[in-house]
């Protein structure tokens, strides 16, 4: 048996029992005390260093907890087996901080991520946040329905029925924390890896998501109607993730006949889809919204995607999916077992929101704000000489198309030398356009005021215009 | 040319456009205008039906934006081919509500998945949101940092590192809405389908989730140190799935020697990896925590999952995962394309709540809440004869073996009579164990209260300890 000579210090803040346990286990870590080693007796140890015997016992206690030492009846208490693999805890690293891009600085962004975010109802929000919270409803902090609340998906199935033309019950619907969740969660009900064919030029973030899922990626060239569907066919591909209302980044609305030449493909072979992503159909300045995709499908072959992020605020992680019958019962057998991203008390706020009319409201108001910016930016832009603007009355950017010999280049740092940002098309392809096309930059209005795009129009104007052997 | 006869009805409230445009693209869609068909002029259509001629202008610009007609410059406007697939749209089906499974009614529910809700810090959570929302900080309904808040991680590390033992840097940690989430993430991180151990019995909710993620399950049995690694190493496992603080459902903890054998394993190959699964080890009534077995782990092979929906409640959606060096060089290539999926709002409030000392405090007093119902369910358990409760000390819940010749089946059944409803240990194994078990029910106790449990024990008392044959 040991002697275990402990210094014990009363005024150092830490429980006798825990300076006791500590010693001993970092006796048996470093080796100073063997495998198989006999522990005093609680009583002993106590009396040898004038502690109480509960305070030995509370530190044996903990060191049997933990299996450091373990009690044998009528034999007393015994070193464990630590194998030699101990070592003392690793020391926390420092923190390497990823090195910081250097960002010029630009004086107008037009980013086509923007959202106008000043005009947030921060009101409205704070306000059913509180009333939402106010009851201590309990049920509000238990786990919900996987799929999402009852209340948010009649309301939402509601709202897409009406101002999407949407063919949907409620329980088609999975409420999902982002499109990016819901395309993983897609993943789990498709049978494994997918062929899945996307615009080009598209949303690359969604492209990467599907490719990091572990799909087979592949692009189809667009004319002026949208994703072509023989180079579809050509492609192997069994999903097709296309934009119908309004794609991002072309603006292009895809006419009823493509989309009926499209859910014809998808109608051929059981195993193909279509993903209709309808990221910003409320964006649309001139006449009704563009009916959604899928109200024109009559055997369960689109599966629709829209969000909350572009038209309440990106930080709402509130999206949804509208599963088609086939997947919606595999969703049910394996799609289930995840339990739901948004929490019941946010999803009990968007649906506030909803029923309460403060979305169809605040719609209302960034409509006319974005609309004001957009025409706006589409007057100042059309009196530029040498290029051509579409992509207009929809969404939340345009594009100019330059035919005065800029290269998509020269476009970005002559803006950029004028202090504005914006975007270069070729960015948004995956791959190279088969056809040559003519070098296009991308604006969004978003998050620009309108004397701020006056202003920057005009510094457009001058840095575009001038000919390109003009420049120094 | 076609004569246009639109009965159009100004009280209908539907705008006249629309009426037109509604009447129109009926036509196109049931074949009364065929394809290449001309449509009068819009000055001509505007004569005869007594309307303004900006009125007809926006009905077919509708018609040509969703791709019905077509503008053919000093010609005139054309139907376009809106081929025979079309059918009129498909009706809103039914809802088929899912069939209710007749529950029996329980007076008393020992489910271990309860949670008590009734001392939930509402008024904390409250002030707490208001707080964060009250900036108008439009920042906060932005985007944020695909692994979550700098703040957040910030304040989780300093925790995990104080409370946990855990060795880890804010930018090891990702923040995800739920461990079903985080899992599907780490899917992403992993090189495709894994072979994935579980201990045997487990928490089949994980184990359901990884196995739907494609993986290749297999369970191994467990001795009374946990999992077996000689199984483990047998089984051609590259990741194990433990819960070595506090098994569920057993309530083993693992000791230090069984810990460092698994993480020998583990260091033997470079594609071995430990999930460590912490879900509730802030529930320990005597001694120290114990402390996680990320602390020990020398070469970077813990993927330790933690979560606040034990600690604070199931609904907050906030998880977390500690990424060992190697995967988080993964996820910053191939993970941070998915966003968060936990509002920034929530994040903050979460951060505050920590930060401010409520988790700690609330914790605290959930620990007093529970120990006393813990301690007066054992004391009511040990007064029954023939039986014997292990998994005590930790957790919310304990478990009862039969020695009395009852069977799990006649337990649960006695129980039921009672109008008590406990839980088959049998459910919680994959597979059958290997070695015959003694019959084993399950009481979690997080949410009966004292007074419940009194009497809850006294009527198990009565119903398990008749001799089998006194039962009529």
């Amino acid at each position: 048996m040991t002697e275990l000579t402990i210094s014990l210090d009363g005024t150092s803040g830490k429980p006798l029992y825990e300076q006791i346990y500590d010693h001993i286990k970092n006796e048996i870590q470093r080796g100073g005390l063997p495998f198989k080693e006999r522990l005093p007796s609680t009583r002993k140890l106590a009396q040898y260093l004038q502690v109480s015997r509960s305070t030995v016992d509370m530190a044996y206690e903990q060191l049997i907890s933990e299996g450091y030492i373990e009690a044998v009846p009528c034999r007393g208490y015994f070193v464990c087996e630590v194998s030699g693999l101990y070592e003392s805890p690793v020391p926390v690293r420092e923190a390497k901080s990823r090195p910081r891009e250097e960002q010029p600085h630009y004086r107008y962004d037009f980013s086509p991520n923007g959202v106008d975010l000043k005009s947030f109802p921060y009101n409205a929000w704070r306000k059913l946040s509180k009333t939402v919270l106010m009851d201590d409803s309990s049920e509000l902090f238990m786990l919900g329905d996987p799929s999402g609340e009852e209340r948010l998906k009649t309301t939402i199935a509601a709202h897409l029925h009406r101002a999407r033309g949407v063919n949907v019950r409620p329980e088609q619907i999975v409420i999902g924390a982002g499109t990016d969740y819901l395309l993983m969660l897609l993943q789990v009900l498709l049978p494994g890896r997918c062929r899945i064919a996307m615009e080009n030029p598209t949303y690359k973030k969604a492209y990467q998501v599907l490719k990091n899922l572990g799909n087979d990626m592949c692009v189809i060239d667009m004319d002026g109607s949208g994703m072509e569907v023989e180079k579809l066919k050509a492609s192997g591909a069994e999903i097709a993730y296309v934009m119908p209302s309004h794609q991002y980044p072309l603006g292009t609305v895809m006419p009823i006949s493509r989309r009926l030449k499209l859910l014809g493909w998808a109608y051929e072979r059981e195993e193909r889809y279509l993903i209709e992503d309808d990221y910003d159909s409320e964006f649309r300045y001139k006449g009704k919204p563009i009916p959604a995709l899928q109200g024109y499908d009559r055997q369960g072959k689109v599966i629709y995607l829209g969000t909350f992020s572009k038209s309440i605020a990106p930080a709402i992680r509130v999206s949804f999916l509208v599963l088609p019958e086939r997947l919606l019962a595999v969703y049910q057998e394996r799609g289930r077992a995840f339990s739901s991203t948004v929490s019941r008390v946010d999803q009990m706020i968007v649906a506030a929101f909803l029923e309460e009319g403060y979305y169809e409201r605040h719609l209302n108001k960034m409509r006319a704000i974005y609309k004001g910016r957009h025409d706006l930016l589409l007057e100042g832009l059309r009196a530029i000489k040498g290029i051509e603007v579409t992509g207009e009355n929809a969404g939340v950017h345009l594009l100019v198309h330059f035919q005065n010999g800029l290269t998509e280049e020269e476009a970005l740092e002559r803006a950029a030398k004028a202090g504005i940002r914006v975007y270069g098309l070729s960015a948004y392809y995956v791959t190279e356009k088969e056809k040559e096309t003519k070098p296009t930059v991308i604006l969004g209005y978003a998050n620009i005021e309108e004397h701020e795009i006056r202003e920057a129009a005009s510094l457009l104007k001058h840095a575009w215009e001038n000919k390109k052997t003009a420049q120094p």
